[in-house]
């Protein structure tokens, strides 16, 4: 069987473990599972497809909505974007693509698939290049691979579109790729580079579209369970409770179309008298408690409605939530010496060595 | 005879004639002729073909280095470059150009046609779409005319190369180009939106490459008679005195991608005890005499020494020149209404009503 169907159970399962998965960013995926609710409703499925079964030469188109968070709240995504993405590509190569697959699962961008592949009609890959989300183009593990970087296609609302067929390297890419995000608004519309069937088998983050529904399931076991569905994460995904406590802080500000910024946490029960600070761009990247820093990226760092299991996005982090911060493993690939020079905390601009909070 | 040969003395002419076309912009065409000596060394000769060859069904490249004039004195122009930007545009609609033509006969625009045309063995077709120089792209006969403005291609020196492959109007295509120029360093290779024999025929500004040489030839003839270069241009090109002085203040910044600022000239002989101020947004766009407005674009603003009859670019401008300042006249096209709303002084933030110093 080479694609098994996705049922709107699963939808709400992915839209919920995906925003755990997002670390803060990866966009929310509220909207986009409003527009998968409608979607299934009009009758049109999706299917995942288990990487195995791609023939080498399929083509797999690789989507994301790309920009900052906060312009994810006022401009609101649409499944019609993101497939003219994927025909821009379509036509800019002038082949078909075999199937759809997000470049991060983290947040909102998981659902960019199932919302290409649902107007589209083609299944989505149960995989990424991040196995989270992160903010720039070169952190995937397509880059980390070496895989080239081009041709990628960007689309708005109204009518623009813009082909990066060159770049001289990934941070090229990020760098032109950026730039036209923000001129259109800080929020467009991506197909990235085109995968083979074999990329994506050898260089991407396999089976996260089923870890984020199976993450997402385990908090609503949890919920209807009246158990506390932080420590069902914990126990299932072998995660790391770090702090609980109620957000004192947050200093946010929306620059060259990421989000950037800080929050500190004031501790609650056991953390009593002690204090959390988290930095982001786009997504958390490092934490500090009592000021020595505690967990960094890529160990996924995890803010988390300390009640309902719920991720607190950056971009809706405020004052007074009360909130657990766990870390849950990265993928192997980016704890390698090649992905920390991709992911690690020196890549986000903090001059610190990379330890993890699963070291043994 | 379809195609006339151009010589390396006609190449030398068209530097001379379109720097003072440029109206201060376009880039200095020093570099493009030492180019063009080296490429006639090399024997590769380019030939001028009258609008009027064109088969309605041909396709024309329409070439520019896009970028602020400043930039140009520490990135030289590479045939090369320009020559990938118009096979970019080849590969991307899978189709042969019948020739190239340059989008502003102003400064060094005016000669990189001719570069492309040498290295692709490609005539160029004796024709514009400004009959001067402009700084944005919509600020065209051929945006005037309402023809499309996409695609676009781009690139640079480090193969990084951008197509803007749709753009909603002729602001964003201005907006999306030089976002993606900026970034590479704010100079740029591009081919605009191709253009058939037709549309050339019916929306570009003819014959402006031998305007350009003409006007050229003029200057250096006047010299080798020992006759006033300034007065013989005007002369032969229907042009007016503005101000004869010395530059007494020069305030000049290079911001998104575009050279801008004002220079004072102080006045001498019939001048002394007069003042004459000019604005400029890559190109010179308007200038006041003694603080009321006495020229205006779309009027071509040409600040030219006084003794060898040499444009001064607006990069090129500095303290104590002596220079003379004429007005020639702008091509029919741009006085229309619809052209005045593309490049009269509001479309530059002037709030002025557009008068022609050669009104009647």
């Amino acid at each position: 069987m080479p694609a098994r169907p996705v049922s709107i159970d699963d939808i709400e399962s992915l839209a919920l473990g995906a925003w755990i998965l997002g670390t803060g960013g990866g966009g929310s995926p509220y909207q986009g599972l409003l527009n998968m609710r409608r979607l299934y409703r009009d009758g049109r499925h999706v299917a995942l497809l288990d990487p195995a079964e791609l023939a080498d030469d399929d083509l797999v188109a690789v989507v994301s909505q790309m920009g900052a968070p906060l312009v994810t709240q006022e401009r609101l995504t649409d499944p019609a974007t993101i497939a003219t993405a994927v025909q821009m590509m379509e036509e800019y190569l002038g082949r078909r693509f075999r199937a759809v697959m997000a470049v991060e699962i983290g947040g909102g961008n998981s659902l960019q698939p199932f919302m290409a592949g649902a107007l589209l009609g083609l299944p989505v890959v149960d995989a990424d290049a991040m196995g989270r989300a992160f903010p720039e183009a070169q952190m995937t593990s397509f880059a980390i691979h070496g895989l080239p970087m081009f041709p990628l296609t960007l689309a708005d609302i109204r009518d623009n579109a813009v082909i990066v067929s060159r770049a001289a390297s990934w941070k090229w890419m990020e760098r032109l790729s950026r730039k036209a995000c923000v001129e259109v608004g800080s929020i467009a519309a991506t197909c990235k580079a085109p995968r083979t069937g074999r990329e994506v088998k050898d260089c991407a983050i396999l089976h996260t579209t089923t870890k984020a529904i199976r993450l997402g399931a385990t908090v609503r076991e949890a919920r209807r369970a009246h158990r506390d569905p932080v420590q069902a994460v914990i126990e299932a995904e072998r995660g790391v409770l770090l702090f609980a406590g109620k957000v004192a802080d947050v200093e946010r500000r929306t620059t060259e179309g990421f989000l950037r910024g800080t929050a500190t946490v004031g501790g609650l029960d056991e953390c009593r008298g002690r204090s959390f600070a988290v930095a982001f761009q786009n997504e958390f990247a490092v934490g500090w408690l009592d000021g020595a820093p505690r967990v960094m990226t890529p160990d996924l760092i995890c803010v988390m409605d300390s009640v309902s299991g719920e991720a607190v996005g950056t971009e809706t982090l405020r004052y007074g939530q009360r909130v657990k911060v766990i870390a849950l493993p990265a993928p192997p690939v980016l704890l390698t010496p090649r992905g920390l020079e991709h992911v690690g905390p020196r890549a986000f601009g903090y001059d610190l060595e990379f330890t993890s909070v699963f070291a043994p």
